[in-house]
């Protein structure tokens, strides 16, 4: 079928404004390792998608997922034990005070069910967010959505706050100094939540404020903002959809990178590797406080399937070493992208953590003015040369790196010679 | 793994409040088709798991959710097939007007969808639903979960009409008059939206009343509060997460039993036998206004492994006669329990559609008031018996029977003499 004929049947069945990729679009058809492959059969280095994050169709993962399909998948209401298995193994790798887990399908489920209770055990309804995220489609989690809104908020009871940016920051200080600068405005939205009657319930961030773009935060920021959060009353809930996982390569969660355990961190899409899986760990007291009074079922969430996949997908991270892997590949891929700083004007920065970097493009390295258009020509370059890549930020002039984590040196090889000679002709 | 053990293990990782059935709870390791088997090897029958629709662990779902989990398992902004072929094999068994599709990984983020799409469209922010129902488990969904609250909603934008009651009705009219009654309720409600400046933007009805206990309907009901809910501007939401996909027999679609095609119908449990796979379908035009303004992306949603299990389960359903099955079997199964109700007292009324029955049981056929403990006693000690059901309504007096759809006609035979039996000890 032609990609004219598919993109007529996608705007008749789903609609014209369904999201899709590219000036002329990838017709993919098959994908294994950090391989994805359209339907003439040209193969694309995937440095895009971290939901896959063991390697597309890991045979150890569709193992799992098709032997407990074959023998088990029903709700948690009767006793089975994969979900406990999993539960078990999923929290020890946390913080110890995060010792339970519900299980949910998505990430925006997930992030769902920590705002309920943070906001149900509180008493408070406000919580406070960054100026430049997304954590999800429901009502609720969409009024976070401040990366779609130019940093608005869609409700009184969520306030934005600026994200600890580090190229363009709030003033010309840095470390302690500037990360108390922005601690400040933390503190003042608390203090607003309550003047305004609304209450104060928590903090919800991505600890490495991936969707912002992945600034260098100031050391001491994450330590400041959530002491002010707990003496307040109020909870910090990490979101570590996009950062848990071993995606950092130093360490399996996005919250260790600041060293701050939250009271609940939410998972999601890396989590069963495609299959639809998420949930959260949070503090027993908070689970249980939140059980006792509140009904909540999760019809498919924590079923055997799940579970199963889930843990599969932990064997892979163990016995591939891939939290190494994503912590000596990251290094090499921002070594390789800092060398290209010094050749090419465009790259304004290079940040990032493990396997999950940003560029971002610059028109000016002294006004440091997004060069939007010019990003955009780079990932659909990049498409037509055979790698799968993104943007983010506020002015979309970031490249998101984020492959699965089985990718090799020789891999980040390919992805920075072919990144240098698009840049070359920019 | 003894079961105090693991009820001890489920205790510290899940909390002392997640959900679970019976007094002493089965431990199940094994589904097949129409039966579950305990760690002893016990065999039950399952009169309960409306989600495994197709049966247990069906080979043709496992294995076209096996081939496809080999293949590919990516998201929707790159184009694939998968997800168009499904879209438009789904839209064809609904009502012509419904014509595109949304993908989802659970039926609360389809209700999430829907209402967000009817309050975005219509401008207004009421929605009706009825005062005995749940329809999942967000913030925005659980505004509308009476079951749990005494018939009160969580929300001023949310208000509750009493349901079209047959064994308890609000007058003691019947037919039209009694509908005419219902629907005023309804009317009134909307009328109270506009006065109060929050507007109207629809009604969300399970249309067989599940969790409300399968009501025998009036047959002008639905059309009369739904030609009020669109001549006021509000859009008729049905939820189909437990009424669709053949589960009433005579029809594929719950709406179709009244013969009043929704504006949205959402979809969940069955969908994908197990596989976290819900959606929408809706009119093109609903679609397309919001599509043009709302950034919605499920990163699950409508992957190729959902649609190719999705596809999975209609094939089955049409391959193996199910709906017919759900008829016929349906029937029987109701004729059996009406010869139940002529020997024990204790039956109050017998209703259902296809097979989704229930059997409520009272103290006393004339005051009408709920053998809630006795229902409790039958439940149990069913389940001892090796037949697995549950109960619904306000007053948790009505046994709730909604097997997998290959129930034969000897499971039915031993469900109602089991159920006789057990009824004559109570």
């Amino acid at each position: 079928m032609s990609e004219e004929t598919i993109l007529e049947r996608r705007k008749r069945l789903l609609g014209a404004g369904a999201p899709l990729f590219y000036d002329e679009p990838v017709h993919i058809v098959r994908g294994e390792g950090v391989y994805l492959y359209d339907a003439d059969g040209k193969e694309y280095l995937d440095v895009y998608n971290n939901v896959p994050n063991v390697g597309h169709c890991h045979p150890h993962v569709v193992e799992a997922l098709h032997r407990q399909s074959t023998l088990l998948n029903v709700h948690t209401r009767y006793l089975h034990e994969t979900v406990l298995d999993y539960a078990e193994r999923l929290t020890a790798l946390h913080d110890e005070t995060l010792s339970m887990a519900f299980f949910t399908c998505s990430g925006t489920e997930a992030n769902e069910l920590a705002l309920r209770m943070a906001r149900f055990i509180t008493g408070g309804q406000g919580i406070i967010c960054s100026n430049a995220t997304y954590h999800g489609n429901s009502e609720a989690v969409d009024e976070l959505a401040t990366l779609f809104h130019d940093g608005r908020t869609g409700s009184k009871r969520v306030k934005a706050v600026p994200y600890p940016e580090s190229y363009r920051p709030i003033s010309d200080t840095e470390g302690a100094a500037l990360a108390d600068e922005y601690a400040e405005l933390v503190r003042k939205a608390i203090e607003e939540f309550k003047e305004e009657g609304i209450g104060f319930a928590g903090l919800l961030f991505c600890p490495i404020f991936a969707n912002e773009g992945l600034p260098k935060v100031p050391d001491t920021y994450m330590a400041k903002a959530v002491a002010l959060v707990r003496e307040a009353g109020g909870l910090y809930i990490a979101d570590e959809v996009q950062s848990g996982f071993a995606r950092t390569g130093e360490h399996m969660w996005g919250y260790q990178v600041s060293a701050v355990a939250p009271d609940i961190a939410t998972m999601g899409k890396p989590m069963g590797n495609g299959h639809p899986l998420a949930g959260l760990v949070a503090r027993a007291d908070l689970v249980n406080d939140f059980r006792k009074e509140v009904m909540y079922f999760n019809t498919f969430g924590g079923n055997p399937v799940q579970c199963a996949v889930g843990m599969a997908v932990l064997d892979v991270i163990e016995k591939e070493n891939l939290q190494e892997n994503s912590k000596l590949v990251g290094e090499y891929i921002r070594k390789g992208l800092r060398k290209l700083k010094d050749k090419h004007e465009i790259i304004g920065d290079v940040r990032g953590h493990g396997l999950f970097n940003g560029l971002e493009l610059v028109k000016d390295r002294t006004t440091k003015e997004g060069a939007t258009a010019e990003t955009s020509r780079v990932v659909n370059e990049l498409k037509e040369r055979g790698i799968l890549l993104s943007k983010i930020g506020i002015q979309d002039n970031i490249l998101k790196m984020r492959p699965p984590l089985p990718f090799s040196t020789e891999n980040a090889d390919l992805l920075l010679s072919t990144l240098d000679d698009v840049l070359r002709g920019i």
